[in-house]
């Protein structure tokens, strides 16, 4: 058994202790951010920190890094107030990582990358086509960690598309028939295998 | 295809609309939070809402619903200022599913659901034995979201427990060698098939 201490963490090898922390938290879905800046230029980015927030009214949250550097996701939803949050599934895993690339301002991840914008409604954030799970979001409010500068960006589901056959009589979404793919840490994926259906517990 | 917009989710009936929203951000990894009230009666309780927060230093992020019921988990870890965070596996998710119902305060989930405590090295708050990948943790702050008073709690990773024979040499936890099952909404469980592991991402 490897057992780490706070110090003994910080201690380690700066790309272990990354892979290590980063997969400590374990598996998570992959999603596909979208967002356009002011000229039009599309943005692609793959994120593994989506949250529940909410169902009544739905929302959802995710996590950004540090704005030391430009974050393009993060302009684009603070000036447009929408994005689009598309899941990644087997058949494009590859070219959903592709998109943590660092690309410049004027490339869209969606043309470098191999995935294609779609516009549905006017609604005024790209979603990807290959995605077959689609949430378009607005956002409301943002909070910033004091201890190490992340980003909590909280958004409104303005408009969510999934298959009807994946979609139980409950209301449940089977991520397995979707062939979601989930990740861990910044580039381990794996499949999920729908295992089982627990009943609401109750004190026995 | 399903198309809902936010009020065509507020107008579908409540328990589809929580099954279909909770499990649109796809599947995410069970963990169980431990902690300890001040006369030392033990608390555990499943959560899917982990997040990394960040490696360096190391710390992670979980969403609590808003304090609107007794919440035991949060009222022990604002009192003691720890917590541990304990893996959900094939071995025991139902077990740790059995942790969500809701229990008094001086019964211990652990003796009600099966699982038993572990106490390590005068960490002062308890381990699930059973999880092989554990997590202690010191509490650092807490954002309560505007839109709907759910908490996201941040705490520092002070311990981590995981089996050396898991951590590959460049740091990753391979999830599936632990039987790692992850939860979608509140009840649909998967198991893990590890995939593939991809390269640092840049620009073709």
């Amino acid at each position: 058994m490897a057992v780490y201490t706070h110090d003994e963490l910080l201690a380690l090898d700066k790309y272990f202790r990354i892979n290590l922390v980063n997969t400590a938290s374990g598996i998570r879905s992959a999603n596909l951010i979208g967002s356009q800046n002011e000229a039009s230029v599309s943005n692609l980015a793959v994120f593994n920190s989506l949250v529940h927030i909410g169902a009544n009214p739905p929302c959802l949250g995710f996590v950004m890094r540090p704005l030391l550097v430009e974050r393009h996701t993060y302009a684009n939803i603070k000036k447009s107030g929408y994005y689009t949050i598309n899941q990644v599934n087997s058949a494009i895993y590859k070219e959903g990582h592709q998109t943590s690339a660092k690309y410049v301002a004027d490339t869209s991840e969606f043309t470098a990358c191999g995935l294609t914008e779609e516009y549905r409604d006017d609604f005024p954030a790209p979603f990807v086509k290959e995605s077959k799970l689609k949430i378009g979001m607005s956002f409301i409010e943002e909070h910033k960690i004091a201890y190490n500068d992340t980003i909590l960006i909280i958004g409104k589901i303005e408009k969510l598309i999934v298959p009807s056959e994946v979609i139980g009589v409950d209301g449940c979404i089977n991520h397995a028939d979707l062939e979601a793919v989930a990740v861990s840490g910044l580039s381990s994926y794996y499949d999920c295998k729908y295992k089982d259906q627990l009943e609401f517990a109750r004190p026995k």
